[in-house]
Protein backbone atom coordinates (compact mmCIF):
# COMPACT_ATOMS: atom_id res chain seq x y z
CA UNK A 1 0.00 0.00 0.00
CA UNK A 2 2.42 2.97 -1.04
CA UNK A 3 -0.61 5.53 -1.95
CA UNK A 4 -1.54 8.20 0.98
CA UNK A 5 -5.04 7.10 2.57
CA UNK A 6 -7.15 9.80 4.19
CA UNK A 7 -10.34 8.98 5.43
CA UNK A 8 -13.11 11.51 4.91
CA UNK A 9 -15.06 10.60 8.02
CA UNK A 10 -17.85 12.13 11.07
CA UNK A 11 -16.11 10.65 13.99
CA UNK A 12 -19.74 9.86 15.34
CA UNK A 13 -20.74 7.76 12.57
CA UNK A 14 -19.92 4.14 12.79
CA UNK A 15 -20.21 3.61 8.83
CA UNK A 16 -16.75 5.84 9.28
CA UNK A 17 -15.83 3.92 12.46
CA UNK A 18 -15.31 0.79 10.36
CA UNK A 19 -12.35 2.01 8.23
CA UNK A 20 -10.57 3.05 10.98
CA UNK A 21 -11.24 -0.15 12.85
CA UNK A 22 -9.96 -1.97 9.77
CA UNK A 23 -7.30 -0.19 9.58
CA UNK A 24 -6.40 -0.39 13.07
CA UNK A 25 -6.37 -4.16 13.00
CA UNK A 26 -4.14 -4.33 9.99
CA UNK A 27 -1.97 -2.16 11.32
CA UNK A 28 -2.50 0.83 8.53
CA UNK A 29 -2.12 4.62 8.73
CA UNK A 30 -4.91 7.00 8.05
CA UNK A 31 -5.03 10.96 7.86
CA UNK A 32 -8.30 11.53 8.94
CA UNK A 33 -10.23 14.77 8.03
CA UNK A 34 -12.98 15.71 9.94
CA UNK A 35 -16.78 16.92 8.64
CA UNK A 36 -19.83 17.84 10.62
CA UNK A 37 -22.36 16.12 9.03
CA UNK A 38 -25.00 17.96 11.27
CA UNK A 39 -23.99 21.16 10.03
CA UNK A 40 -24.26 20.31 6.37
CA UNK A 41 -20.18 20.36 5.75
CA UNK A 42 -20.57 17.04 3.16
CA UNK A 43 -23.28 18.96 1.15
CA UNK A 44 -20.57 22.10 0.33
CA UNK A 45 -20.43 22.66 -3.77
CA UNK A 46 -16.84 21.76 -3.04
CA UNK A 47 -17.52 18.36 -1.51
CA UNK A 48 -19.98 17.56 -3.66
CA UNK A 49 -17.11 18.15 -6.71
CA UNK A 50 -14.69 16.54 -5.46
CA UNK A 51 -15.11 14.00 -2.77
CA UNK A 52 -18.59 12.22 -3.19
CA UNK A 53 -21.25 13.80 -5.27
CA UNK A 54 -23.75 11.28 -2.75
CA UNK A 55 -23.11 14.07 -0.35
CA UNK A 56 -22.07 11.12 2.03
CA UNK A 57 -19.40 10.39 4.73
CA UNK A 58 -16.89 8.10 4.84
CA UNK A 59 -15.16 8.52 1.95
CA UNK A 60 -11.36 6.63 1.78
CA UNK A 61 -9.15 8.34 -0.45
CA UNK A 62 -6.29 7.06 -1.70
CA UNK A 63 -4.05 8.99 -3.23
CA UNK A 64 -5.80 11.01 -5.37
CA UNK A 65 -8.74 8.84 -6.13
CA UNK A 66 -11.66 9.00 -3.92
CA UNK A 67 -13.72 5.31 -2.67
CA UNK A 68 -17.31 6.63 -1.69
CA UNK A 69 -19.36 3.19 0.71
CA UNK A 70 -17.68 2.33 4.17
CA UNK A 71 -18.00 -1.37 3.20
CA UNK A 72 -16.05 -0.89 -0.40
CA UNK A 73 -13.20 0.75 1.98
CA UNK A 74 -12.67 -1.45 4.32
CA UNK A 75 -12.66 -3.95 1.70
CA UNK A 76 -9.99 -2.21 -0.75
CA UNK A 77 -7.98 -2.01 2.75
CA UNK A 78 -8.63 -6.03 3.58
CA UNK A 79 -7.90 -7.94 0.05
CA UNK A 80 -4.79 -9.71 0.52
CA UNK A 81 -4.88 -9.62 4.19
CA UNK A 82 -6.53 -12.41 7.18
CA UNK A 83 -9.48 -10.11 7.68
CA UNK A 84 -10.68 -11.49 4.40
CA UNK A 85 -11.06 -15.83 4.20
CA UNK A 86 -8.79 -17.31 0.90
CA UNK A 87 -11.89 -19.65 -0.15
CA UNK A 88 -13.88 -18.48 -2.21
CA UNK A 89 -17.01 -19.47 -0.73
CA UNK A 90 -16.14 -17.61 2.85
CA UNK A 91 -14.93 -14.70 1.01
CA UNK A 92 -18.64 -14.06 -0.65
CA UNK A 93 -19.96 -14.91 2.44
CA UNK A 94 -18.19 -11.84 4.28
CA UNK A 95 -20.10 -9.95 1.35
CA UNK A 96 -23.48 -11.42 2.26
CA UNK A 97 -22.87 -10.01 6.10
CA UNK A 98 -21.37 -6.68 4.72
CA UNK A 99 -24.79 -6.09 2.18
CA UNK A 100 -26.98 -7.77 5.33
CA UNK A 101 -25.57 -4.91 7.43
CA UNK A 102 -26.16 -2.40 5.26
CA UNK A 103 -29.56 -3.24 3.85
CA UNK A 104 -31.64 -5.25 7.35
CA UNK A 105 -28.81 -3.27 10.15
CA UNK A 106 -27.64 0.17 9.29
CA UNK A 107 -31.33 1.55 8.27
CA UNK A 108 -32.83 0.42 11.44
CA UNK A 109 -30.34 0.10 14.14
CA UNK A 110 -28.04 3.07 13.17
CA UNK A 111 -31.28 5.49 12.03
CA UNK A 112 -32.78 5.07 15.23
CA UNK A 113 -29.62 5.78 16.98
CA UNK A 114 -29.10 8.70 14.77
CA UNK A 115 -32.93 10.10 15.29
CA UNK A 116 -32.98 9.45 19.28
CA UNK A 117 -29.34 10.33 19.95
CA UNK A 118 -28.05 13.22 17.63
CA UNK A 119 -31.41 14.45 16.37
CA UNK A 120 -33.91 14.27 19.28
CA UNK A 121 -36.89 13.06 19.67
CA UNK A 122 -38.31 16.17 19.76
CA UNK A 123 -37.13 17.46 16.21
CA UNK A 124 -38.32 14.79 14.02
CA UNK A 125 -40.53 14.84 11.57
CA UNK A 126 -44.23 13.70 11.65
CA UNK A 127 -42.97 11.11 8.59
CA UNK A 128 -39.65 9.80 11.01
CA UNK A 129 -42.10 8.81 13.51
CA UNK A 130 -44.08 7.71 11.94
CA UNK A 131 -41.35 4.98 10.41
CA UNK A 132 -40.08 4.51 14.28
CA UNK A 133 -42.18 1.24 14.77
CA UNK A 134 -41.16 -0.49 11.42
CA UNK A 135 -37.66 0.31 11.81
CA UNK A 136 -37.60 -1.23 15.72
CA UNK A 137 -39.07 -4.20 14.71
CA UNK A 138 -36.37 -4.76 11.71
CA UNK A 139 -33.52 -4.17 13.91
CA UNK A 140 -34.88 -6.65 16.47
CA UNK A 141 -35.31 -9.06 13.46
CA UNK A 142 -31.53 -8.34 12.47
CA UNK A 143 -29.98 -8.60 15.77
CA UNK A 144 -32.02 -12.23 15.95
CA UNK A 145 -30.62 -13.57 12.92
CA UNK A 146 -27.18 -12.13 14.11
CA UNK A 147 -28.35 -14.00 17.68
CA UNK A 148 -29.41 -17.11 15.84
CA UNK A 149 -25.51 -16.99 14.13
CA UNK A 150 -23.30 -16.66 17.18
CA UNK A 151 -25.39 -18.90 19.70
CA UNK A 152 -23.70 -21.60 17.22
CA UNK A 153 -20.39 -19.43 16.51
CA UNK A 154 -17.81 -17.77 17.45
CA UNK A 155 -17.30 -15.82 14.10
CA UNK A 156 -19.64 -14.96 11.26
CA UNK A 157 -17.42 -16.57 8.70
CA UNK A 158 -15.02 -19.42 9.39
CA UNK A 159 -12.86 -19.32 12.62
CA UNK A 160 -11.40 -15.98 13.27
CA UNK A 161 -12.81 -12.32 12.41
CA UNK A 162 -12.83 -11.14 8.80
CA UNK A 163 -14.55 -7.91 7.94
CA UNK A 164 -17.91 -9.46 8.22
CA UNK A 165 -17.46 -9.21 11.73
CA UNK A 166 -15.91 -5.34 11.64
CA UNK A 167 -18.64 -3.91 9.18
CA UNK A 168 -21.62 -5.97 11.76
CA UNK A 169 -19.44 -4.41 15.02
CA UNK A 170 -19.90 -0.80 15.26
CA UNK A 171 -23.90 0.19 15.07
CA UNK A 172 -24.12 -3.02 17.38
CA UNK A 173 -22.66 -2.49 19.85
CA UNK A 174 -24.21 0.93 19.74
CA UNK A 175 -27.05 -0.13 19.59
CA UNK A 176 -28.67 0.46 22.94
CA UNK A 177 -28.14 4.38 21.87
CA UNK A 178 -31.29 3.60 19.35
CA UNK A 179 -33.14 2.15 22.50
CA UNK A 180 -32.29 -1.75 21.36
CA UNK A 181 -31.77 -3.91 24.77
CA UNK A 182 -28.46 -6.32 23.93
CA UNK A 183 -28.96 -7.73 27.11
CA UNK A 184 -31.44 -10.12 25.29
CA UNK A 185 -29.12 -11.12 22.93
CA UNK A 186 -25.98 -13.01 24.55
CA UNK A 187 -24.73 -14.43 21.50
CA UNK A 188 -24.27 -11.18 20.53
CA UNK A 189 -22.74 -9.89 23.93
CA UNK A 190 -20.33 -12.83 24.22
CA UNK A 191 -19.24 -11.70 20.26
CA UNK A 192 -18.82 -8.13 20.86
CA UNK A 193 -16.43 -8.72 23.91
CA UNK A 194 -13.91 -10.71 21.32
CA UNK A 195 -14.17 -8.25 19.25
CA UNK A 196 -12.96 -5.58 21.51
CA UNK A 197 -10.06 -8.60 22.86
CA UNK A 198 -8.85 -8.29 19.04
CA UNK A 199 -5.00 -7.38 18.77
CA UNK A 200 -4.76 -3.86 17.26
CA UNK A 201 -8.59 -2.91 18.26
CA UNK A 202 -9.36 0.59 18.58
CA UNK A 203 -12.45 2.04 20.25
CA UNK A 204 -15.28 4.20 18.42
CA UNK A 205 -14.59 8.06 19.18
CA UNK B 1 -16.58 -23.83 -10.96
CA UNK B 2 -17.66 -28.18 -9.90
CA UNK B 3 -20.32 -27.51 -7.62
CA UNK B 4 -24.14 -27.29 -9.16
CA UNK B 5 -25.20 -23.80 -9.07
CA UNK B 6 -29.10 -23.65 -7.95
CA UNK B 7 -30.91 -20.29 -7.97
CA UNK B 8 -33.73 -20.24 -5.34
CA UNK B 9 -35.94 -17.30 -6.79
CA UNK B 10 -38.98 -15.15 -7.58
CA UNK B 11 -38.83 -14.35 -11.44
CA UNK B 12 -40.04 -10.79 -10.85
CA UNK B 13 -37.56 -9.72 -8.29
CA UNK B 14 -34.62 -7.85 -10.23
CA UNK B 15 -32.46 -8.98 -7.21
CA UNK B 16 -32.91 -12.74 -8.22
CA UNK B 17 -32.43 -11.23 -12.12
CA UNK B 18 -29.47 -9.81 -11.18
CA UNK B 19 -27.68 -13.72 -10.76
CA UNK B 20 -29.55 -15.12 -13.72
CA UNK B 21 -28.10 -11.91 -16.09
CA UNK B 22 -24.53 -12.34 -14.10
CA UNK B 23 -24.69 -16.37 -14.98
CA UNK B 24 -25.60 -15.34 -18.48
CA UNK B 25 -22.81 -13.17 -19.18
CA UNK B 26 -20.49 -15.74 -17.94
CA UNK B 27 -22.38 -18.84 -20.04
CA UNK B 28 -22.30 -20.36 -16.22
CA UNK B 29 -25.42 -22.81 -15.81
CA UNK B 30 -27.87 -22.73 -13.06
CA UNK B 31 -30.94 -24.23 -11.95
CA UNK B 32 -33.50 -22.94 -11.14
CA UNK B 33 -36.30 -23.11 -7.84
CA UNK B 34 -39.27 -20.52 -8.17
CA UNK B 35 -40.72 -19.24 -5.13
CA UNK B 36 -44.07 -16.75 -4.91
CA UNK B 37 -43.09 -14.14 -2.03
CA UNK B 38 -46.81 -12.88 -2.33
CA UNK B 39 -48.03 -15.91 -1.38
CA UNK B 40 -45.05 -16.19 2.06
CA UNK B 41 -43.28 -19.15 0.02
CA UNK B 42 -39.94 -17.70 1.55
CA UNK B 43 -41.24 -17.38 5.17
CA UNK B 44 -42.00 -21.03 5.53
CA UNK B 45 -40.44 -23.00 8.24
CA UNK B 46 -38.75 -25.09 5.91
CA UNK B 47 -37.42 -22.34 3.77
CA UNK B 48 -35.90 -20.46 7.04
CA UNK B 49 -33.83 -23.29 8.35
CA UNK B 50 -32.38 -24.92 4.87
CA UNK B 51 -32.30 -22.16 2.94
CA UNK B 52 -32.32 -18.63 4.17
CA UNK B 53 -32.90 -17.69 7.92
CA UNK B 54 -33.90 -14.03 6.90
CA UNK B 55 -36.71 -15.08 4.96
CA UNK B 56 -35.16 -13.64 2.04
CA UNK B 57 -34.65 -14.60 -1.92
CA UNK B 58 -32.36 -14.67 -3.79
CA UNK B 59 -29.92 -17.26 -2.22
CA UNK B 60 -27.49 -19.14 -4.30
CA UNK B 61 -26.81 -22.38 -3.32
CA UNK B 62 -23.47 -23.76 -4.44
CA UNK B 63 -23.24 -27.23 -4.09
CA UNK B 64 -24.97 -27.92 -0.19
CA UNK B 65 -24.11 -24.43 0.71
CA UNK B 66 -25.99 -21.50 0.56
CA UNK B 67 -25.27 -18.02 -0.13
CA UNK B 68 -28.06 -15.43 0.55
CA UNK B 69 -28.09 -11.62 -0.59
CA UNK B 70 -27.77 -10.89 -4.43
CA UNK B 71 -24.83 -8.64 -4.47
CA UNK B 72 -22.75 -11.27 -2.11
CA UNK B 73 -23.88 -14.22 -4.84
CA UNK B 74 -23.01 -12.10 -8.30
CA UNK B 75 -19.46 -11.65 -6.74
CA UNK B 76 -19.00 -15.48 -6.39
CA UNK B 77 -20.01 -16.21 -9.62
CA UNK B 78 -17.44 -13.16 -10.98
CA UNK B 79 -14.62 -13.28 -9.18
CA UNK B 80 -11.28 -14.12 -11.52
CA UNK B 81 -13.70 -13.18 -14.43
CA UNK B 82 -13.64 -10.09 -16.33
CA UNK B 83 -16.87 -8.85 -14.65
CA UNK B 84 -14.23 -8.21 -11.80
CA UNK B 85 -11.67 -6.03 -13.14
CA UNK B 86 -8.19 -7.03 -11.90
CA UNK B 87 -7.04 -3.41 -10.58
CA UNK B 88 -7.38 -3.38 -6.44
CA UNK B 89 -9.57 -0.48 -6.62
CA UNK B 90 -11.23 -0.97 -9.88
CA UNK B 91 -12.86 -3.89 -7.58
CA UNK B 92 -13.55 -1.78 -4.51
CA UNK B 93 -15.17 0.78 -6.99
CA UNK B 94 -17.21 -1.81 -8.08
CA UNK B 95 -18.70 -2.92 -4.53
CA UNK B 96 -18.96 0.65 -4.06
CA UNK B 97 -21.51 0.95 -7.02
CA UNK B 98 -23.40 -2.10 -5.50
CA UNK B 99 -23.60 -1.11 -1.96
CA UNK B 100 -25.01 2.19 -3.48
CA UNK B 101 -27.11 -0.17 -5.10
CA UNK B 102 -28.37 -1.33 -2.52
CA UNK B 103 -28.59 1.09 0.29
CA UNK B 104 -29.62 4.35 -2.26
CA UNK B 105 -31.04 2.80 -5.35
CA UNK B 106 -33.28 -0.77 -4.26
CA UNK B 107 -35.11 0.49 -1.33
CA UNK B 108 -36.55 3.53 -3.28
CA UNK B 109 -36.95 2.12 -7.02
CA UNK B 110 -36.98 -1.49 -6.18
CA UNK B 111 -39.95 -0.62 -3.63
CA UNK B 112 -42.07 2.48 -5.11
CA UNK B 113 -42.02 -0.67 -8.62
CA UNK B 114 -42.95 -3.45 -5.78
CA UNK B 115 -45.70 -1.30 -3.98
CA UNK B 116 -47.20 0.46 -7.16
CA UNK B 117 -46.75 -2.93 -9.57
CA UNK B 118 -47.41 -5.75 -7.35
CA UNK B 119 -48.76 -4.83 -3.93
CA UNK B 120 -51.69 -2.15 -5.67
CA UNK B 121 -52.16 1.01 -4.27
CA UNK B 122 -54.95 0.57 -2.85
CA UNK B 123 -53.19 -2.26 -0.75
CA UNK B 124 -50.81 -0.07 0.80
CA UNK B 125 -50.84 0.55 4.63
CA UNK B 126 -50.81 4.30 5.72
CA UNK B 127 -46.94 3.98 6.95
CA UNK B 128 -46.19 2.66 3.45
CA UNK B 129 -48.17 5.76 1.81
CA UNK B 130 -46.73 8.15 4.10
CA UNK B 131 -43.13 7.18 2.94
CA UNK B 132 -43.88 7.40 -1.03
CA UNK B 133 -42.78 11.37 -1.21
CA UNK B 134 -39.18 10.24 -0.12
CA UNK B 135 -38.76 7.43 -1.59
CA UNK B 136 -39.50 9.33 -4.93
CA UNK B 137 -37.22 12.37 -3.68
CA UNK B 138 -34.38 9.36 -3.04
CA UNK B 139 -34.98 7.47 -6.06
CA UNK B 140 -34.82 10.61 -8.26
CA UNK B 141 -31.62 11.47 -6.56
CA UNK B 142 -29.80 7.86 -7.27
CA UNK B 143 -31.02 8.23 -11.19
CA UNK B 144 -29.37 11.81 -10.81
CA UNK B 145 -25.96 10.24 -9.25
CA UNK B 146 -26.40 7.42 -11.70
CA UNK B 147 -26.78 10.17 -15.02
CA UNK B 148 -23.94 12.56 -13.65
CA UNK B 149 -21.79 9.34 -14.41
CA UNK B 150 -23.10 8.53 -17.61
CA UNK B 151 -22.83 11.07 -18.61
CA UNK B 152 -19.01 11.34 -18.76
CA UNK B 153 -18.91 7.34 -18.75
CA UNK B 154 -19.81 4.59 -20.91
CA UNK B 155 -19.51 2.29 -17.82
CA UNK B 156 -19.76 2.55 -13.97
CA UNK B 157 -16.21 1.38 -13.47
CA UNK B 158 -13.26 1.33 -16.40
CA UNK B 159 -14.07 0.84 -20.00
CA UNK B 160 -16.28 -2.30 -19.97
CA UNK B 161 -19.25 -3.90 -18.47
CA UNK B 162 -18.32 -4.93 -14.88
CA UNK B 163 -20.70 -6.37 -11.93
CA UNK B 164 -21.37 -2.66 -10.85
CA UNK B 165 -23.04 -2.39 -14.34
CA UNK B 166 -24.88 -5.82 -13.63
CA UNK B 167 -26.03 -5.41 -10.40
CA UNK B 168 -27.76 -1.36 -11.06
CA UNK B 169 -29.34 -3.01 -14.47
CA UNK B 170 -32.37 -4.61 -13.23
CA UNK B 171 -34.29 -1.87 -11.03
CA UNK B 172 -33.00 0.67 -13.33
CA UNK B 173 -34.90 -0.34 -16.73
CA UNK B 174 -37.75 -1.41 -14.67
CA UNK B 175 -38.37 1.88 -12.67
CA UNK B 176 -40.88 3.04 -14.83
CA UNK B 177 -43.17 0.64 -13.33
CA UNK B 178 -42.34 2.46 -9.89
CA UNK B 179 -43.38 6.20 -11.46
CA UNK B 180 -39.35 6.98 -12.06
CA UNK B 181 -39.47 9.46 -15.44
CA UNK B 182 -36.19 7.25 -17.72
CA UNK B 183 -36.34 9.93 -20.44
CA UNK B 184 -35.15 12.23 -18.34
CA UNK B 185 -32.06 10.61 -17.33
CA UNK B 186 -30.41 10.03 -21.49
CA UNK B 187 -26.93 9.09 -19.66
CA UNK B 188 -28.64 6.08 -18.10
CA UNK B 189 -31.40 5.58 -21.37
CA UNK B 190 -28.23 5.12 -23.11
CA UNK B 191 -26.30 2.34 -20.83
CA UNK B 192 -29.29 0.86 -20.84
CA UNK B 193 -28.98 0.48 -24.34
CA UNK B 194 -25.22 -1.16 -24.24
CA UNK B 195 -26.08 -3.39 -21.83
CA UNK B 196 -29.00 -4.84 -23.76
CA UNK B 197 -26.44 -5.52 -26.47
CA UNK B 198 -23.55 -7.50 -24.62
CA UNK B 199 -23.40 -11.14 -25.81
CA UNK B 200 -25.03 -13.69 -23.56
CA UNK B 201 -27.76 -10.83 -22.50
CA UNK B 202 -30.83 -12.26 -21.30
CA UNK B 203 -33.76 -10.13 -20.67
CA UNK B 204 -35.83 -9.99 -17.52
CA UNK B 205 -38.76 -12.67 -17.27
Amino acid sequence: MTDKLVLHEDSRSGNCYKIRLTAALLDLSLEVRDYDIMAGETRTAEFLETVNGNGRIPVLQIGDRFLPESNAACWYLAEGTPLLPEDRFDRADCLRWMFFEQYNHEPNIATLRFWLRFVGDANLTDAQRAMIPAKRAAGLAALQLMEDHLGEHDWFVGDGVTLADVALYPYTHKAEAGGFPLEDFPGVCGWIKRIEQLPGYVPMA
